[in-house]
């Protein structure tokens, strides 16, 4: 048994209150020494107001996990980068694919872990679709991740401004499966919807393909009500593959498969003790390449102001 | 003396007449075998209406040249990658960084050169420029990139379309030139003023910095009449580099350098030759990557109809 690893936590948001923190409460592998946030609070460790107080008051914090907007988390991985800390980023791990690029190579020179995570990757039924489909020619894919944003981000501004990413903010989480369970794709079009009083997209409609040829759909749309959409239906040569709820349920041919319950940030933090323990890190661009290439390739419409 | 190259090339438009079949003419490493274009034609070689029909009866072709707009040119690469042939790509490489990331792992399965051509890189101040860098510190960078659209793309309408790029046409060439020079920096915000019946952006105002914190700032400008600007201006702690004609000018502390001749396109096409007989490939895909981080991070404005 080794030493569990000094962690601090960046952002006290509502992804770090739903996930984050119970998780490391609870994992054998972590002990939360503090957190910083300039909104947010958690009981029972030192408060700062930033990442600095932390690394300068915390002498012996050896990882730090990144919960805030992306606009605003470059500048606190590099420092942690540069204090000698292992770093976790919430998704997606920066506002530009460059930004991530350098501090992949300033972890690589200081010699420390850099995760970038995708938490829909730790679905559970996402490794038993990859296994699947390793072995079969795919016909046509199709990704439909339709969702209210009312519930999901009541008032959360910043995901409505320019780098904030819009639908693409859960719409990456179906990037992420997808660039895990299929070949390499590309996008060939796409239809963005913006609201006029807003700077990020409320839907997008995007069309992919493989070298293959193999058509790839995705409708992303944030104005769902009523039932929860975040299904990935795979058709094959050799049967139907869906992935639904998010990666939860797994049916193939319309036969639901046997999966362990949902445990995707318990899945990240381990992963993330074990990079931090072979000194490795993981930083897949891929999903957001994908959405990148959506804002540069892709047209956009004006559609209905959104208010919340 | 080794064989010239026998050499397709494919989009037979203003660049391909302006550049590319003077300079294969003129080189004693190639020997351009036949054109394929839609629209274009050129006199003494065969010419073809698709890379297909070129392929299938010219079985001695060795490479291509793809200067077709981007939003074309994936299939044709993959289609000459399959085939066997080196690739040439105008720039930009794709409409899209995923599909170059494909054509790039075509290519090395199938044992062929991919060159994802900068020509701004083999303006003659360039290399003097980055080398005499190499040993300053930089205190700010300011980069002016202002041109008639008109005079430079008389109704080229695919360049205001959906993965066009408006004015990021010309200014990856200036974001070239700063990713060969200067160490690697990242978008920070953007603003981006998109005609209010294009897709594209006419003019854009971009904000980066480096992992030191150095101020880059670019102005992109399509509506520039007049004397046409192409300038990087880098303040160092030992003096002032500007480098100006889109790099045919370098002042050191307002002295002149003197520097051969432009010859961007001979420069381009002497490192695909070598690349060919060296068995290599060259896809340096961060200018694309700022364009796309300014797609996915920028503001966007509406400005005034532009009509050509």
């Amino acid at each position: 048994m080794t030493d569990p690893i000094r962690i601090g936590l960046v952002g006290v948001g509502k992804i770090a209150r739903d996930q984050h923190l119970p998780v490391i409460d609870a994992s054998p592998d972590y002990r939360l020494v503090a957190v910083a946030s300039r909104h947010g609070e958690h009981a029972g460790v030192p408060n700062y107001r930033t990442l600095a107080e932390m690394i300068a008051e915390q002498g012996g914090l050896q990882a730090v996990a990144l919960c805030q907007p992306p606009q605003a988390r470059f500048e606190a991985a590099l420092a942690a980068i540069e204090a000698g800390l292992h770093v976790f980023l919430e998704k997606p791990p920066g506002a530009t694919l460059a930004e991530v690029g350098l501090l992949t190579e300033a972890a690589r020179r200081r010699g420390v872990s850099l995760f970038a995570s995708w938490h829909s990757r730790f679905a559970p039924g996402v490794e038993p679709a990859r296994s699947w489909l390793s072995t079969r020619r795919i016909r046509s894919v199709s990704i439909a991740w339709m969702e209210d944003v009312r519930h999901w981000h009541p008032g959360q501004d910043w995901i409505w401004e320019a780098g904030g990413m819009g639908v693409f903010d859960p719409g990456i989480n179906a990037l992420s499966i997808a660039t895990h369970i299929l070949p390499p794709f590309f996008l060939t079009g796409a239809t963005l919807e913006v609201p006029e009083n807003r700077q990020a997209p409320i839907a997008g409609d995007l069309r992919f393909t493989d070298a293959a040829g193999t058509p790839i759909h995705a409708t992303f749309d944030w104005r769902q009500t009523g039932p929860q959409t975040w299904d990935i239906r795979v058709e094959t040569e050799d049967g139907t593959l869906v992935l639904s709820k998010g990666g939860a349920v797994l049916t193939l041919d319309g036969r639901d498969q046997p999966l362990p319950p949902e445990a995707e940030y318990r899945g990240l933090y381990d992963r993330f003790a074990a990079l931090v323990r072979s000194g490795a890190s993981d930083v897949d661009l891929n999903p957001l390449i994908h959405a990148a290439d959506a804002f540069l390739r892709g047209e956009r419409r004006s559609v209905e102001a959104f208010t919340d």
